[in-house]
């Protein structure tokens, strides 16, 4: 899309808006096209969440491409490029400066705050539709992808209303009675008789019901096609990116987010009525909470390539909104040293998750030495070795993302003497957060929001509900 | 200002911008004043600095007040009401991603990047010009205010050519040189002949000069001089505002940061040709770099509270630009935990620097419990204060911004769990950082920017060189 053609769209769609009689989406379940020529200025919406994204991810990912390829991250260049509008944004919830994913999710989606844990389920037990629901009774076609299970709290938000996040068994079924286009992404265990507590076939259910359900890679590329689609394609979140590069096995099984993205595009822009996309790198937020510095800013990249893949369609399609952003920042990494520190981790073959899941209480102290220098290329001392293996003779707790109870805290704080890397924590934080727009309907973005703005954002722009 | 005199002086200076022929002012040193009508769009720059501000820490301000006092900082409401631009800023140095705050004062002061430790002098040796010289050169008044020494780094970026920032007495000796109008700030002991090791009575060679010279708050505060004007008011940098508002002695001998910049506007806008000057909110950066959370919340809010004013003035007066900023990340603080753990924050009386500087030795854990939960109303537990006591029996090193080797990050650990505040690391960071613009030219600013590109977007906004 040229510059030019995007702000003659945008004014003419706004002409248009101000001729659409009011209505009230809400009013009506009805499947129907409201899509008159110029209704709103976008006939399609992609949303993109790097989950849990603090400011020095977003940082130290643009700096790493910038050392070891000489390239630009695809985010910061819309910004070099002037291509991109820019917000921060206010991610709270209901009741907490903090908010989870799911209470953020639900603030887009929902487009009310909602107490953490809850899918657009208010305090007082009342429901908040959906948006993908709202875009699908419009007549659009709707669809998630994520890298962690496509019942994860992100996804999910944009598409049920369910009172606690925990239960995604419930959600994979849920998803059964809506209908949508496309939901690729992890969670095999959600959806598999043999997983599941209650046996039930999920797979076999969608597939009765006439969705294209696939599990490997390369039955993602090569289908093309009209069906509803469905891709799972691991036992919970996908494997970290880095682990995968170094994986056979796992590169021929396990989709990249950009390939998941370019597939679900192609099968939702069939729709002569639009789609609605949401794109979650859920992984950025799980290697966050674990304080794993490799595996983070790796897929901070993996999502950065989605994006690529995402504003490429857009350029060319010229009547579609990126919206770019993450739901709360997370542990607040940053660089604090010099930059042969810092260039260590472009020469790492493994994430922390990989090795700590490779080391056992059987390894001596220089067996955890040597290990961890041929995946990492950096040399632990023997007391840091020693306090890592600690670990696993004793039970500790990090909480929900690290059901093992490995090391990932202790590792982390011993990795950033070699790293220059550090985290403040392995929890979500309040900083408000970086929102880029590109595309129709961009320019209508103001400097600070709050996450529920965006709902009737969406809405607006791409013509449900009028503007105020 | 009105929005809408604004736009008009804006674009009528643009136009006039156009009728100036070129010239190179660093090819003449005369004094000389440029400024012919429009010549750029703006006649005073006032460049706000909160150094070492994380986004985490511009955040936690702006709730602070939100649940304190049932508004937003300056800062956030100028976003809210679209007052302001906004970019990115990459702070590098020329030889680290983590500049410190001499090399990153130079890049806008200079105009070029430049070693760490460095203030305006290029790795071969040779000098870039700052540009409160190139200013005043230009027949505009120039000054510095801070709440750190005025010979600290960030001040010092904007006035001198040292190899070595280190060296604050040789800096207090330059800046005598300068002729500059206003120098505001901490440093007693870099002017005073008792302090000084050479026992030069620098103080007194300002006043030879004609400088008005005031070293307490009073004396500033009833100062109405047309004499350029050196305030000096505490032998190091101030003390922190938190303790100042709990102490009567010191609050009638400092002055805010706001008073000392409104201070500074009154005297430097008696210059027809208009104005320059720098505020720095610099014991932003000495709390982030103590993990001193209570002190980094009320240091950043005295910053904006110098914004508001700063702001006032420039809404009133229609033609100047206010840049505001930081110079880099420091620690990358966060609020991880409930609001209620946050709201504690609200009811300290000391900041963590009072308190370790009044815990001693000779405490019983049962004294510093009780010490901390009179100065800051939080009950820590007694092994938390045996922890922090075995401190006070050993050397221990934080570095440069703890000379008396405090336990500054153990105390800042301890309190996380109270707080819900925590941080990264005792250091700055490469974290890309929130630049805004208001008022003429601010339309300029793209949404990427490196902090080198300032240097000319003042020179070009105040029409000292053309627009490229």
């Amino acid at each position: 899309m040229k510059r030019r053609s995007f702000f003659k769209q945008a004014s003419l769609a706004v002409a248009g808006a101000t001729m659409l009689s009011p209505f009230d989406l809400l009013a009506s379940e009805k499947r129907r096209s409201i899509l008159a020529n110029n209704a709103g200025s976008a006939k399609n919406i992609i949303f993109m969440v790097s989950d849990g994204m603090s400011i020095g991810t977003l940082t130290m990912a643009d700096l790493l491409l910038q050392r070891k390829e000489g390239r630009r991250s695809k985010w910061l260049s819309l910004y070099d490029e002037g291509k991109a509008t820019r917000a921060l944004m206010d991610t709270a919830s209901a009741n907490a400066l903090v908010t989870d994913s799911a209470a953020a999710s639900s603030a887009w989606g929902g487009g009310k705050r909602v107490n953490n844990g809850a899918l657009n389920v208010n305090p007082d037990g009342s429901f908040n539709k959906p948006i993908l629901q709202k875009f699908k009774s419009a007549g659009k076609a709707v669809g998630c992808v994520t890298s962690v299970p496509i019942t994860h709290a992100t996804p999910a938000g944009f598409c049920v209303n369910i009172a606690s996040r925990g239960d995604q068994s419930e959600i994979a079924v849920e998803y059964l009675n809506l209908d949508f286009d496309v939901l690729l992404g992890g969670g095999t265990e959600f959806f598999s008789a043999d997983k599941r507590k209650d046996k039930a076939d999920v797979f076999g259910q969608f597939s009765q019901k006439g969705y294209h359900v696939v599990q490997n890679r390369n039955d993602l590329l090569q289908s093309s096609t009209t069906k509803p689609l469905l891709g799972v394609f691991h036992e919970d979140g996908l494997p970290y990116v880095l682990d995968i590069q170094f994986d056979n096995r796992l590169k021929a099984e396990i989709p990249s987010l950009s390939e998941m993205t370019k597939q679900a595009i192609n099968r939702l822009k069939q729709n002569k009525n639009g789609f609605v996309l949401q794109v979650e790198g859920g992984s950025v937020d799980w290697a966050a909470h674990a304080n794993d510095a490799s595996a983070l800013l790796h897929e901070q990249i993996a999502f950065d390539e989605a994006l690529s893949e995402v504003i490429s369609f857009a350029e060319e399609d010229g009547e579609t909104l990126v919206i770019i952003t993450t739901d709360h920042g997370n542990a607040n990494p940053g660089l604090f040293s010099s930059n042969d520190k810092f260039d260590k981790i472009q020469h790492f073959k493994q994430t922390n998750d990989k090795v700590l899941n490779s080391i056992n209480r059987n390894f001596s102290s220089k067996q955890v030495i040597d290990y961890i220098e041929s995946a990492q290329g950096i040399a632990i001392k023997d007391e840091e070795a020693k306090e890592i293996l600690k670990h696993y003779n004793q039970l500790d707790s990090e909480g929900l993302y690290n059901p093992n109870n490995l090391p990932f805290k202790t590792f982390a704080e011993i990795q950033s003497n070699y790293t220059g890397i550090s985290f403040g924590s392995t929890n979500h934080s309040s900083d408000f957060v970086e929102l880029a727009m590109f595309g129709p309907g961009s320019e209508d973005l103001k400097h600070f929001v709050k996450n529920t703005d965006l709902h009737n954002f969406m809405l607006q722009t791409a013509g449900l509900i009028e503007k105020s």
